[in-house]
């Protein structure tokens, strides 16, 4: 198994999820773990952000835990661009799953959130996170700056798959969010794939929405929904909206998924390295352990799995409520394991 | 002045915004109005979208009022892009205006909202709206579609201005959207030049947000927020999200704004034709009537623009909660101007 720490909260809350992987992994099943010195310290050190030779040992492992990446001393993107994208490129992560559900003890910042549960299905390889754009005349007057989104039919037609197939296992119903009436080639590509897939699926509901109507959505309706299934882009903004709305991004965990098991998959809280509160022993470290057991459910270890989770709702239930540190956090639902 | 109802709610909310403009001009201004009949229905007619003599006459008008364009009986894209946003484009319309504002009597999905207000200023011209892409080997397992977004220093700079110049007669500060740890071509363009127009202004402040935090924000925070500057696809996501916010987009009215003038400014709810609800005399009127305000103080009649605004709040604060038509609305607001 490869740790990647990261930066900033990422390495005060990834030894938890680590921990709480242990201890629910019992005998069931003994892992060894790589440490991976990656992300800003090691940038500022020796300049490198992600050597072949890591990469190379990080394929070799069967999953990978990451905390958190990016550091306000360094450029915005050179660190997520070079580490973290790098690695949902490489190791060809194309499922990014991101669970969304309102525990029981969890405040949402919505007067009536009712019963909220839901799955968002992101792209992960493609679209507008490829890298691909550029400027010209740059810091002038006439510079001009493009990012292209690619996006394939091939890419699409997996993670519409994934969830036409997640859906199977829930309550049925898969909602396609996109923009396809201004992103006209990609959104046409998205809806043709998800009519033609939805065929196979004849127990499965579909319907489609605009990003923008997703993002009122989440705030004034979130119980219509099951399945997401949506883009890079539109996943990315529309799971840290889910997060504020089931209290908060600190209970949201994620999975950067090889759904072909060709490569490691890769679980992280979806939060990010939050410089503003790092060293501070206040960030929660729930969204980590809750990664660790996504991590443990894509390696069949799904009873394994359930007792981190029950963990959890339980420490919330009880707990959610009170201000408490990492650590503490950390301790209560280690203790629950 | 141009009136284009266009298609669905559009049809019903455009008359009662133009009636409370005529109502509030009164003596001060007298305008004549040209109905364009654009939209589904005339496309579905005579297959026109926006015939060269339309555009050259709303060209020669002061300013434009617009419903809301789109019809599920038409491909996505086609009405949007052939009407709407070549409106905005052929016309320069470079400053998407969006005022959000939580008022007294309207009933926000957040639990503790606080007071909000704040505006969204979209870059309207550029970004993924400009129409370049495509798509190779359409409807096969190997197709490929493509988004561009282009941005340039000129279209970036011109927005960035007016944000900062509107921060000087708000509460001075800035906040800049956009996802510069991934679009790092035109995300670090929009940097440099806010860090730059913001040497200009001493007295505003400004910071910087990726935006998915700003979806997070704008749920958990929203009074961090006085003018937001963001691209045009960011611009569209956070204005839905934010009428969301603010007791949903039936509050929401924008302006596409060519602030030099050369070109009418266009006056629309940010609401869309909502074909689910068209027809049925509910949908609310206020977004188009309060868009209706916009355009009077775009045209310099602040006076009147206030008396709008007035009424509006006043109706709101006595009749927000209750359950009214779209003909309730409009004659209760009518009848306070
Ligand atoms: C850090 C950043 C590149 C990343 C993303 O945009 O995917 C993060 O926001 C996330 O959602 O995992
Ligand atoms: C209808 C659509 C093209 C439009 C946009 O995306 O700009 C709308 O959502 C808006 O916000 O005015």
């Amino acid at each position: 198994m490869a740790v990647i720490p990261g930066d900033g909260i990422g390495k005060e809350v990834t030894p938890w999820a680590q921990q709480a992987l242990e201890k629910a992994a019992g005998d069931a099943a003994s892992f060894t773990y790589e440490n991976f010195d990656l992300g800003a310290e090691r940038y500022l050190r020796d300049g490198q952000i992600l050597p072949e030779e890591d990469l190379a040992a990080i394929k070799q492992t069967d999953a990978i835990l990451l905390g958190a990446v990016g550091d306000p001393r360094i450029k915005a993107g050179i660190l997520e661009r070079g580490l973290l994208l790098r690695l949902r490129f490489e190791l060809d992560q194309y499922v990014n799953l991101r669970p969304s559900k309102l525990y029981k003890g969890v405040t949402s910042p919505l007067a009536n959130p009712g019963e909220i549960d839901f799955v968002v299905v992101r792209e992960g390889t493609e679209g507008l996170y490829c890298g691909s754009g550029g400027a010209v005349r740059r810091d002038t007057p006439e510079e001009v700056a493009t990012e292209v989104s690619i996006n394939t039919a091939y890419g699409a037609e997996r993670v519409v798959r994934y969830a036409f197939d997640l859906a199977m296992k829930r309550r049925k119903h898969v909602t396609l969010v996109h923009k396809k009436n201004v992103l006209v080639n990609a959104g046409d590509m998205w809806q043709r794939i998800v009519d033609r897939v939805a065929q196979e699926y004849p127990e499965v509901t579909h319907d489609y929405c605009h990003i923008d109507a997703a993002t009122i959505y989440l705030v004034s309706d979130p119980q219509r929904f099951d399945v997401i299934l949506t883009d890079n882009l539109f996943g990315d903004i529309l799971t840290d909206e889910a997060g504020a709305v089931v209290g908060g991004v600190g209970y949201s965990a994620s999975g950067c998924i090889n759904a072909k098991d060709e490569y490691p998959s890769m679980f992280e809280p979806i939060h990010g390295s939050a410089p503003d509160i790092a060293g501070k022993n206040i960030a929660n470290p729930t969204a980590a352990i809750l990664s660790a057991a996504m991590l443990l459910r894509h390696l069949g270890f799904d009873e394994q799995a359930d007792r981190i989770d029950a963990a959890v709702e339980a420490d919330i239930a009880e707990l959610g409520s009170t201000q408490r540190s990492t650590d503490e956090v950390g301790r209560d639902i280690l203790a629950r394991l």
